[in-house]
């Protein structure tokens, strides 16, 4: 069940309608490691700066995050600064300073290369395709990406997307990679690019499950507050495969309740700001939210009933 | 089972990416009627001009329509005109003109008024208040509303309110009557104003039913191609209003159904021009899209499947 995360450790600094928070923990394979942990052990793979709060990190550590994969190099983390508009529909960056993030070139620890479970969030396609490289047997590779390496490395992802079994991307990422903006037809396009699975997140509208015979529709949770929507993706690809990897599965059934531990790991994110929410999470909290997913969804048809 | 509609009978100039329709049958109690006719007969109150092409209407009385109450006055019909944006998710009005809609006094036959089941389609709340004072002992009113007449008749809409069951509306109505952007308090500031039941309908994001101690989600339908979304919202209130009047309860199971129903109809709308769709739609056609709906939306947890 060894599930591998390489992506960004970054330091955030967020404003929201709700208030601020400065220098907090962020980063895809936080968020993720901070999510799928609560499912299964994880080896996570990232770079810090020497100005790291590494011991920030401990409740990661504490409950089975291994981070002998976390290079610390000389030179500052990286660090993001972002303002959500009032509605929290929208984002504008403030700042993005790449840090030590700018030269990371991910080595993967010889103990983490049979890793069977493999996430790797937003970077470089260039060094999501060396990750590929590292590693041994994985019995399935899902990525993420961003409108940034689409428009600049677009062959560089094309050649990873070949590569990978699960493509886990935003309606607008899934429109501009396959210049449709119908997403039924943009997840066949990135079908026959190579992933079987592509899982389509749509913020609060929900997230799609395409595979090459069915679909599957997850809600967005009818939060009363969201409070930070930073890191839900990151959080959702989390309790995706840290289902996976705890079920070790991947039939229809198994990636639908990935789906369904996605959403309410990504609900859970943007109840508080950075990871806090994760720290004091338990496992009854998330199946109670689970069958609440379930209760929101489950109909039965005239024939089923009798009726 | 009597359900009866009142609303607009128009004629609709819509122009999509995929080609343009002139003069076709449009109108909220005409999509109301198309779709809820294939589930239960139905009553239908409207207004047309001396230029309506009635026998264009055929096809509903043929399947159940009764149309005694569809009044015909000197002048113009009611003439809407619009365009599409390339993605189909925005709309230009390129012209409205309400010719005899203007002066429209709904008036309810005598054998009208014992009607069971009550929608009350997008016109003025004045007219729709009117209504309800013709109607003797409804089991179910839903009405639905725009936001002409939210800012206009705010506190004839809210005295409606207090009257009506159900409310059908899109997230921007939602949002607009309650002035809050977040959906799950929109819906409850809804009900504190008199509607046990809110409908929130997200075009291709699907539609929420929230009841007062329940929530239900039905996704969109992922077509391959929207052909002209105009009339899906009263399609769907017509699958809709038509599942209950056909089942006669109002069960959460029933709604749930509903819910289904509606969002089967409303994906049926959008796949030709105008209700051109519902012509020679079958009931197979109908049972087989909510078994659809089903697969996509179906999942069990670990603890019911073993896991």
């Amino acid at each position: 069940m060894s599930l591998l995360v390489v992506g960004s450790v970054a330091l955030d600094t967020v404003s929201t309608p709700f208030g601020r928070a400065d220098d907090a923990l962020g980063g895809s394979a936080t968020f993720f490691s901070a999510a799928a942990s609560l499912f299964a052990p994880v080896q996570l793979v990232g770079v810090v700066g020497d100005d790291y709060p590494l011991d920030a990190l401990d409740f990661l550590a504490e409950r089975g995050v291994d981070l002998d994969g976390l290079e610390r190099a000389r030179g500052e983390s990286f660090r993001w600064a972002g303002e959500y508009s009032f509605d929290l529909n929208s984002r504008e960056t403030l700042e993005t300073r790449l840090g030590v993030f700018a030269d990371f070139q991910p080595k993967i620890p010889e103990g983490f290369r049979d890793a069977e479970w493999v996430f790797l969030g937003n970077i470089d396609p260039v060094l999501q395709l060396d990750v590929l490289n590292q590693i041994h047997r994985p019995r399935l590779v899902a990525c993420d990406t961003m409108n940034f390496w689409i428009e600049g490395k677009r062959a560089e992802l094309m050649e990873l997307l070949a590569r990978v079994d699960l493509l886990l991307v935003n309606d607008g990422e899934a429109r501009q990679l396959s210049g449709d903006h119908n997403l039924a037809r943009a997840a066949r396009w990135i079908h026959e690019r190579g992933p079987r699975y592509v899982v389509i997140k749509k913020g609060e509208h929900g997230a799609i499950l395409f595979t090459p015979h069915s679909v599957f529709f997850a809600p967005g949770y009818p939060l009363d507050e969201v409070f930070d929507p930073t890191g839900a993706g990151d959080a959702f690809a989390g309790g995706f495969m840290g289902h996976l990897a705890r079920c070790g599965g991947t039939d229809d059934a198994d990636l639908r309740r990935a789906m369904i531990y996605g959403s309410v790991m990504g609900s859970f994110a943007v109840e508080k700001f950075s990871v806090e929410r994760f720290k004091d999470l338990t496992a009854d909290e998330i199946e109670e939210r689970a069958r609440h997913f379930r209760d929101m969804t489950v109909f039965e048809l005239p024939v089923d009933a009798g009726v």
